[in-house]
C-alpha cells in the first residue's frame, strides 16, 4: 500500500488551542522528539505572525533533523501587492525551511464577505504566491483553508482555488476541514469528486488537515485516506483551537496497524506514547486518560469480569497490544473491583496477601470504604502498595511523625514567606529541624526532607514532579474534602500517592509522608536483594 | 427520516471508567437529568453485580420518569441451570424496571476459551434467557457483546447469537463493539450484511453500542445510524472502561442537526451542554474543555485572525450556532490574540478602554508578559475583567489587605488544626480578626470573610465551587510555581479567578481577593444600578 506522509502542526494549529503555549525552546524540543518519531513534515509555525515563531525558526537554523522536513507557514500575499513586497511572505523566506505551507481561501464566503476581496483577486493572490515561493526554491504545500465549505457553498470557485495553486506550482495541495462540521459521508464522496477531478487536471498529490468540532477529525481523516489523501496533517494529542485538530497519536496507529498504510517504523510507534506524554509535559496539561492508544486508562480494566478473561486471553478485551504503541495493560481497583484485580495487582506490585487472615475479599471491602472517602487507588499505585502492606502487617515504616507546624505570613503587597518546623523518628531517634520553602507544601516537604536526610542520604535522587490537588464536593466551598495526588521519581522509577483530607496540608502532607515512604522501603529492597539486573523505569 | 432512539448507558457502562463514581442518589439525580432530557432507555445498573446498583432500582421505583424507560442489564443464565434459578436474573426481575438488557456472547472465542462453555450451551442460554425475561412481561434489549470480533472470528456463530434472541423474543438486538477496535469502514459494510440477513429472517429492530479505542466511537455510532440502526447506545461525555463508550453529548447534535433523524425536541437539545456540566460535576472530574459541541472551547476563539473574522460573519469559522445546544461563543485572550480579540472582551466585561492612554495593543502586550508568568486569563475571566481595570485606572478595591498569618500544626496521627489572623481596611477602617477552618485556605477564606461580613453583609450569597491547583514547572517540585485557579458563584452569576505564586497560599490568596472584589464590585453595581431585568446565570 502506498506510504502515507505525516505533517503534525502541533507547534503551530496546536497552539492555537485554549490553554495551550509553548516557548520557542519547548519548540525546538517538541520537534526534536516529532523527528525522532519519523514524522516527515514538521510545521514550526507562522513566523509573520509573532515574536516567538521567529525566534523558533532562529533556533531551528542551528538543528539538524534527521527524518523530517521543517516547514513555516504564512498565508497568501495581501491583495494589491506583489508577493516580494509583502512582509510575511518575506519572514516565510527568511525562515530558511526547505518547505513552506501556505494557506488560501477557498470558500466564496471568506473571500467576499469576511477579507472584502474579489473572487479574482483571491485567485491571483494564490497563484501568485505559490509561484514566488516555487522560485525561491521551496517546497510549497497550499492550505485549500474551507475547502469543504466552500464546495458546497460554490463547487467550482472552491475546485479553481486548487487548480490554481496547481498553476503555481503547489508540491502539495491540502484540504482542510477548518470549521470541523463536515461527516465522514460527505467528506468521503466530496473527496473522491475532488480526486477524480483534479487527477484529470494534474496529478498534484494531495492531503487532508480536519478539525475536530464534530469528534469526527480521526474518522474524516482515515476516509481521507481511503479516498486518495497522501498526506494527512494533525497535532500529537489532537491539540488545537476550539475541539482541537485531528490527533496524530490516533491516527498513526490507525494506518500502521489497523489498515497496513505505512507511515512510521515499528520500533518508532513504540515511542507513540512517550512523545504524546513528552508534548503533554511541555504543554503543561493533565493528560487525557482516556485517549485512545497512549492514555494511561486506553488498555485500562476495572470490571471484574473484564480481569478475570483478559488474565487468560487478552484480546478477549484489548483490540491490540499495548506494547505496539509503548502503553501497558493496568488493572484497577475500585469498589467495581472483584478479588481478581486487587490479586493481579498486588503480584504486581509484589506484595504477598493472605498474612495476618485477610484476604483479598476483605481488601476490596476496605478498599470500598477508603473510595467513600475520596480516596482513589486506581491513580495512586504507591499509596495502594502501602494500603495492601498495611492491611497484612507486612508495613514497616522507615520514619514516624511527632508533629509538625506549618507558618504563612503576609504582609500587605509582600510576598507571603512559608516555613515549617518538624519532629521525626527513626528507629527510637528523634529529630526536630525547621525549613523555609516557597509555600506551605514546600517548606514541609524541605522539612521531611532535611530531618529524613540525617538518616537517608539516598533521598537526594528523589523529586516530586507532579502535585494535583482535586475538590471532592464543591458545595461545600473551601471547606470541602480534597484530594491530593503527588508523582514522584528518582531515577528508576515514577511513583503516585495521594492524600485525603478537608485540610490541604494533612492531604499533602499523607501524600508526601506515604511518597517517602514508598522511596526508603524502595531503597532498603534494592540494597538488600542481589542485583540481578538493572532497575526499569516503571509506572507504579 | 426515522427517529433514533438514545439509550444511555453512563450509569452502568459509564461508572466503568476510571475515575467514574457514583453513589445511589447520584445516579437517581443523574437519571431525572436524562429524562428530562428526552433520553428514551435510561440502563441504570446491574443489579446482581454491585449493592449499590440494587439500591439505585430501590430509590428509583418512586421516581416517575416523564418520558425515559428505566432498564436493569443482566448477563444470560449460568450455564446448566434453569433462568428461575439464577440470581442474577431474579435480581434483574426484582428491580422491576418496564426493560430489561442482557447480554450474551456472540464470539466464539469468548464462549469456549474465556468461559469454557460450548457454543451450543451458549445459545441455549441467549434463547431462554431471553424467552424467561418476556414471560415475566419486559421488554428484552439483547446485547451480542463483542458481535464485530465474533462476525469477524465465526461469521455464522456470530449471527446465530442473533437469531437465537430473536426467537426468543427479544425486541431489539444490539451490535457491541465492546473493545472498540472495528473501523467505520468495516463496521458499516458488516452492519449491511447483517441487516439484510436479519431482516430477511426477522424485522426486529437492532441498534449500536461502541467503544473509543480508536477514537472513532461516535464515527462507527453514525455509520451504523446510516445502514440501518435504530437505536444508539453511549453515555454522557463519553464515560466509560479504557478510552470510553460513543459520546451521546456528540452523537445527539450530530442526528438532530446534520444528519436530520429526530432523537430529541430542538428545546431539549438547548440542555445539552447544561446536561455534560451535571455529570461532569456529579462524577467530580475535570471538564473536557474541547469537546464537541458542548465543552467550553468548543466555540472559543484565540487567533487574531478568526476573531476579527468571527465578529464579521460567525459562521465564517462555526460549523453550527452555539445556543443551539446551549453553548455559547467565546473570544479568548492569550499571546496569540491581536486587539481585537481584547476589545471584544472589554465589550462583553463592561469595561472602557483608553482611559490613562493605554490601549489594547499595550494590554496585549501586559498580558503576554503575565502569560509567561504563569497566569492564564482565557480561563480566568474574573481576574481578568480586573486586570483590565487596574491597567485603566479603573479599578476600586473594595478593601486592603494589611496582613495575615496562617498556622497549620499536626501531632503525631492526630489531624491538622488551622487558623488564620487577617487585618484588612475598608475605606480607612481596620478589621482585625481571626478563624479556623478545614484547612489554610479555608481558614483565610473564612477569616476573609469574617472580615468583610462587618462591612457587605451580602456576602452570605457567595461560595466557592471549585478550587484547581496547578504545577507551572514539575521538574523544581514543591518548590514549583503553582497556579490556583478558583471558581465562585452567588445566585446569579459564576465566576473565576487565578492566581499565581511559588506559593499555595499567596497564589490563592490572590484568586481569593479577586473573587470577593468582583463579587463586591459587581454588588454595588447593582445596587447602583436602576433594575430594569433579572440578572442572567452568566459564565464570567
Amino acid at each position: 500500500m502506498e506510504p502515507i506522509l505525516l505533517y503534525d502542526t502541533t507547534l503551530r494549529d496546536g497552539t492555537q488551542g485554549e490553554n495551550i503555549t509553548f516557548s520557542a525552546e519547548e519548540k525546538i524540543k517538541i520537534a526534536l522528539r516529532l523527528d525522532d518519531m519519523g514524522i516527515h513534515y514538521i510545521e514550526g509555525g507562522w513566523p509573520g505572525s509573532n515574536p516567538r515563531d521567529l525566534q523558533f525558526f532562529d533556533l531551528a537554523k542551528k538543528v539538524k533533523f534527521t527524518h523530517a522536513r521543517l516547514t513555516a507557514f504564512g498565508s497568501t500575499r495581501r491583495p494589491g501587492i506583489h508577493p516580494a513586497d509583502d512582509e510575511n511572505l518575506r519572514a516565510l523566506l527568511a525562515s530558511d525551511t526547505p518547505s513552506v505551507t501556505v494557506f488560501g481561501k477557498s470558500w466564496n464566503l471568506h473571500v467576499e464577505a469576511v477579507m472584502n476581496n474579489t473572487l479574482q483577486e483571491n485567485l491571483a493572490m494564490i497563484r501568485e504566491t505559490v509561484a514566488f515561493l516555487k522560485q525561491h526554491g521551496r517546497e510549497v504545500i497550499f492550505d485549500a483553508e474551507h475547502f469543504f465549505d466552500g464546495y458546497k457553498d460554490n463547487r467550482a470557485y472552491a475546485l479553481q482555488t486548487l487548480t490554481t495553486a496547481i498553476d503555481g506550482g503547489a508540491d502539495f495541495v491540502v484540504l482542510c476541514d477548518t470549521n470541523g462540521g463536515t461527516l465522514p459521508m460527505e467528506l468521503e464522496a466530496i473527496i473522491k469528486d475532488v480526486s477524480h477531478r483534479l487527477h484529470s487536471y494534474h496529478p498534484t498529490p494531495f492531503g487532508i488537515h480536519t478539525h475536530n468540532d464534530c469528534g469526527l477529525a480521526v474518522a474524516n481523516s482515515i476516509a481521507a485516506v481511503n479516498a486518495g489523501a497522501v498526506m494527512v496533517h494533525g497535532t500529537i494529542n489532537g491539540y488545537g483551537e476550539r475541539c482541537g485538530n485531528a490527533d496524530l497519536t490516533t491516527i498513526i496507529p490507525l494506518l500502521c496497524l489497523k489498515m497496513d498504510r505505512p507511515c512510521v517504523a515499528p520500533e518508532n510507534l513504540t515511542k507513540l506514547r512517550q512523545l504524546s506524554r513528552f508534548v503533554n509535559e511541555t504543554a503543561n496539561l493533565v493528560p487525557l486518560n482516556n485517549r485512545p492508544f497512549v492514555g494511561k486508562s486506553a488498555f485500562a480494566h476495572k470490571g471484574g469480569i473484564h480481569v478475570s478473561a483478559i488474565m487468560k486471553v487478552p484480546r478477549a478485551y484489548e483490540h491490540i497490544e499495548p506494547d505496539l504503541v509503548g502503553n501497558q495493560r493496568r488493572v484497577l481497583v475500585s469498589d467495581l473491583s472483584g478479588k481478581s484485580n486487587v490479586e493481579y495487582k498486588a503480584k504486581e506490585l509484589n506484595v504477598e496477601l493472605g498474612h495476618n487472615g485477610l484476604d483479598s475479599r476483605q481488601i476490596v471491602a476496605e478498599i470500598k470504604q477508603l473510595e467513600q472517602q475520596g480516596y482513589q487507588f486506581d491513580v495512586a499505585e504507591g499509596s495502594f502498595k502501602i494500603l495492601m502492606e498495611k492491611f497484612t502487617d507486612q508495613f514497616e515504616p522507615l520514619f514516624e511523625l511527632e508533629s509538625f507546624r506549618v507558618t504563612i505570613e503576609k504582609d500587605k503587597e509582600q510576598p507571603c514567606a512559608a516555613h515549617a518546623t518538624i519532629k521525626i523518628s527513626v528507629g527510637g531517634k528523634h529529630e526536630i529541624t525547621a525549613a523555609e520553602g516557597y509555600g506551605p507544601v514546600s517548606a514541609l516537604d524541605n522539612a521531611l526532607r532535611k530531618a529524613l536526610g540525617k538518616f537517608f542520604p539516598d533521598l537526594d535522587t528523589m523529586r516530586l514532579v507532579d502535585f494535583k490537588v482535586r475538590v471532592i464536593d464543591g458545595r461545600r466551598g473551601t471547606a470541602a474534602k480534597v484530594r491530593v495526588f503527588i508523582e514522584s521519581r528518582d531515577q528508576d522509577q515514577i511513583w503516585s500517592t495521594i492524600g485525603v483530607s478537608e485540610d490541604i496540608i494533612e492531604a499533602s502532607w499523607q501524600a508526601l509522608a506515604d511518597s517517602f515512604q514508598y522511596k526508603l522501603a524502595n531503597e532498603k529492597r534494592i540494597r538488600s536483594a542481589p542485583k540481578t539486573q538493572e532497575p526499569e523505569l516503571l509506572h507504579k
